[in-house]
């Protein structure tokens, strides 16, 4: 158990974090993560300096790695829903080198666009980097749909 | 070779049609087309109401298909791209059965979102009809484009 991830830290009951272990649950199709606890759950999404240099700089993700990349966008996606009323719509495609393009849109309106590389990579140095990342994307998108409400609602 | 599709026939002068050969060339890394004329690479985009009788209506699609899929679309992105000066992105998604999304943005607008269904059944009855339902997607992305220039400009 990686040490970045304590159980009954006050960032696991945000809203964020709890989507987030929803998605992942979503993922255990075979119900064999059933007893375990979110941070456990959590614990593959963060790559502490030392767990990422363990990762080679070039490779190919595997199937588990970019489920969690969706979970991820997922879980914003979730968010903006939930914050705007209006239903996201997340899309993301990923080559098996690891790159690849994710975007989730909010009626006729992009509400996040992001290029994705180095998808064998992917994680946060902590939890709470994760939830910053997060909920960054979340106000920008946010505010998008805000200042443009009326291609939100088409 | 197919009747419906006549090599000299006004259509192939057209600029979705020229655009849909460039795309479909686009996909022969091999060079196995080289030689093949327009109308021979376009033939397999026609499927007369004989030949979608041979197709099963369950099926997955097999690369090639998928790949003309992805042609006709990339050559609405690329007439977009042409007529509104702006950069348009396709992105398309498709599960292994043949069910999927695409969408075609510009800054941040969606002009073109579709689901995807049945695509080893995909084809037209003739090239005319695909022609025309290209131009109709190409319209209907124009005028929103043009309504909501600001968004497509972003």
């Amino acid at each position: 158990m990686n040490d970045a991830v304590v159980e009954n830290a006050p960032i696991m009951d945000t809203d964020f974090i709890r989507e987030m272990v929803r998605q992942m649950r979503a993922l255990d199709s075979y119900g064999v993560w059933e007893g375990k606890s979110a941070a456990e759950i959590l614990e593959p999404l963060v790559l502490t300096p030392e767990r990422k240099k363990e990762i080679p700089v070039v490779g190919d993700p595997d199937e588990e790695t970019m489920a969690r990349v969706k979970a991820f966008y997922n879980a914003i996606s979730t968010l903006i829903e939930k914050e705007c009323g209006l239903m996201a719509v997340p899309m993301m495609v990923l080559s098996h080198e690891g790159f690849g393009r994710v975007v989730i849109t909010v009626g006729k309106l992009v509400v996040l666009d992001r290029s994705l590389r180095d998808v064998h990579r992917f994680g946060f140095a902590s939890l709470s980097k994760m939830k910053d990342e997060a909920d960054k994307l979340l106000s920008v998108a946010l505010e998008l749909i805000g200042t443009y409400s009326k291609v939100a609602g088409l």
